[in-house]
């Protein structure tokens, strides 16, 4: 019986998504809490990996259960065997062979500063403070420009493994909340460290003044050089991921 | 120089306000930078002296210093020789002999609910986790009826000392957005753990399905005994102190 749950997570303390001896991931989390909950060794799919550190609110992951699981105990279980930085939201049924990353349609993340202001104890480990008062227009404007499909090989990380790095980016754009700024990016996939490097790249460009067509010429397959600076994983989280419907 | 600040903490690890020897207390910790800041040793006052695990937002305290000293770089210093889960948001010259305590008009705090769902890893050091579907408008019902002036002898800890028990609250009201219930509580003053009793009360009267009038008969002055639980700590921040215009 495939099953599709809904996981959240704070980063903080665990080293991503992807399974690694001897420390805390969530897929090791999760499998571990799988086999003890039903006694069966079974791999986890994930809608997106999520670098060491970054968040999710909405992550997608798949797995095979032995028919007849009740599932509402199921999720109950794996959500006392987990921390309590890790909580499986819903478990329901999926079809069988369900694959969270090749059906996604469309991903969803968003990037917290905290800005103007001394670091917030409430935020210190899930948002990037910078003092120094960001123009949220200049940003939004930057980030309007990724918008389409574009090469983004000069966002992406240098272990990136990815063929293609054309990707179509749906929605980008930042809103200030008193203090609290906010990039939202929805695109069909991402790279690897795509949406740290974007926001690197815009803070650059907005502190240092500089043109935000700038941009523009990194989306026709620039180096990683060429763009800016990789944003700290603590202001990520994974939003969201839209399937087609069935 | 008497100066007065804001403060902000996540009270999840600390042992609440007051100093205590080999335990971090947040008195204990802004002296002890205050000392390493300034080569004096100087008690400092709180608006309210918040219970280990309890949040706030703007606990104003106030405490004299060397006349000269640059305040712009003592809040930077306090900043950085606090941990992370302090912050000093701001810091400015008082009138002499300001008492954070004695002078405060109004005091508010909130009380935070996750309620109807699986606790959340971004919430679970900041509210109190109730899976079981509460009705927002039966506690605000609740609610109510602590506005006004009354004995809050029922309200308060066995240790609390304060000689009288008479309180006038200005503001009660529950709120709920999403799987969030947030409660706004505004009072002159408050006895030792009034709120949280307050909060456990309405709980416990909800859940029991007994009728909110039950509350006016604990408002006369009535034992510890004859309310409900004390809500856990950590769902309890101290957002707002309010002084007189001068």
């Amino acid at each position: 019986m495939r099953v599709r749950a809904v996981v959240e997570y704070l980063g903080t303390a665990l080293s991503g998504w992807q399974y690694q001896p001897d420390t805390r991931t969530v897929q090791g989390e999760l499998e571990e809490a799988l086999f003890v909950a039903t006694r069966h060794r079974t791999r986890i799919a994930a809608a997106g990996r999520t670098d060491a550190g970054v968040h999710a609110l909405g992550q997608v992951i798949a797995f095979d259960v032995p028919s007849g699981v009740d599932l509402r105990r199921l999720r109950l279980s794996l959500d006392a065997l987990t921390g309590r930085d890790i909580t499986v939201v819903s478990l329901e049924i999926a079809h069988e062979g369900f694959d969270p990353r090749r059906e996604a349609l469309r991903r969803t993340y968003r990037y917290t500063i905290v800005n103007g202001r001394p670091a917030s104890p409430f935020l210190a480990d899930r948002s990037w403070t910078i003092h120094r008062p960001l123009d949220e227009r200049r940003l939004d404007e930057c980030a309007r420009q990724f918008v389409g499909e574009h090469d983004f090989s000069a966002f992406r990380s240098a272990d990136c493994e990815s063929r293609s790095t054309r990707r179509t980016v749906y929605e980008s754009s930042w809103k200030r909340d008193g203090h609290l700024l906010e990039y939202t990016v929805t695109a069909n996939a991402f790279l690897k460290q795509m949406v740290r490097t974007m926001v690197g790249t815009m803070i650059d460009i907005e502190i240092e003044r500089l043109p935000p067509q700038r941009l523009a010429a990194l989306l026709g397959g620039g180096s990683r050089e060429s763009a800016g600076r990789t944003a700290p994983a603590q202001g990520l989280t994974f939003v969201r991921v839209d399937y087609p419907d069935r």
